[in-house]
């Protein structure tokens, strides 16, 4: 038997076991990959690149007011560095850049795995622009994986902020992530955030469908 | 009715059972994470490395027979390459190299997901070493995330060459992979293979422990 055809019983098993439960309606999430990148304060992007400096919009994110900059950053660390690291705006009151936790072999070191803003105790780094470095004390951290959701979508299938669920992705390299992030927010498009080594696992492109599934 | 739909229907009647009647001890596995590297045919190890040309030893694996070799080659694809690809031994009877699907962004090519040695239809790509170069009309894959299993412990956990099954993988990025192909063999020793994408996605080192989970 090839492995299609195990692939295809299993999905049939699934079908069945689906059908014996039962099932209310599922919530299906679109998937967004993230680079590496990195978001800065309005003083570290100052020094980087001159006073007064103010970032230029490439494209739009998906989350609202979020952009790509046109700018980019040379990450180091103790091993090794990454050229044209995109920086995201709007600026923030923190620097921090979120890596996967294959760049961090590459850089030399562990990027513990965060919510976004949480940068206590995480490795130093240093950031290299045009107009000048900054050497950080903290802010490496591998996301968290999470889920931005609008009230709407929250309310219908009564998912809460902060919550942590399951989430299914489906295909030849099927699995369920565990501790996902719920964030709710009326500033929020509904996606689903995994960084390059997360979607690769899965074979995941984006806009693929993620499937939440309660605990 | 087809002699595979009747075998098809039998296999899914009895997974249907098994998972109602819920499942005795666990069963865990060492996981061992593979970074790219290439098998190579005898003929294609003599036009990279020279007539006669015999692979070295640098390490075991923990796969009886199976070791890491001094040699290393370049992988050339459409966008990009890698050099330093470890050769893995002994000699095959076809050439193949694995790489994951991040690895595949930077060659410029797809590696489908496949089993070892399923290599119909994958990319092609050229190979360079000290003495020559080999363009390969096809060989590049992703592995098919495995477990090598001895048949006592096969025995002992009911679990069958080439079935399928979840492993759940615990810590803050906990998660459970689907479409493990099981492989029972008096030539294994018991381990996981993950490639760097999968094990990164888990926060998995080597050696942890994956979990058995049967449907």
């Amino acid at each position: 038997m090839t492995v299609d055809e195990r692939v295809i019983i299993k999905k049939v098993v699934e079908e069945v076991v689906k059908r014996i439960n039962g099932n209310g309606e599922e919530a299906y999430v679109p998937i967004g990959i993230s680079n590496r990148h990195i978001h800065l304060s309005q003083k570290d992007l100052e020094i980087l690149f001159g006073q007064g400096y103010k970032l230029t919009k490439m494209k739009d994110l998906k989350q609202p007011g979020q952009f790509a900059a046109k700018e980019t950053v040379k990450i180091i660390g103790p091993k090794g560095f990454f050229e044209g690291v995109r920086i995201l705006g709007p600026v923030r009151p923190e620097t921090q850049v979120e890596i996967s936790l294959s760049d961090g072999f590459k850089l030399g070191l562990s990027a513990p795995v965060r919510e976004s803003g949480k940068t206590e105790d995480t490795p130093s780094f240093i950031i290299e622009g045009p107009k000048g470095s900054v050497e950080k004390k903290q802010g490496v951290i591998a996301a968290l994986r999470h889920i931005h959701i609008p009230p709407t979508f929250a309310d219908k299938f009564r998912l809460k902020d902060k919550e942590l669920v399951n989430v299914e992705i489906d295909g030849i390299r099927k699995l369920v992530y565990h501790n996902v992030l719920i964030r709710v927010s009326d500033q929020f498009e509904l996606e689903m955030h995994l960084d390059m080594d997360e979607a690769n696992a899965g074979g995941i492109s984006n806009g693929d469908l993620a499937k939440i599934l309660k605990g």
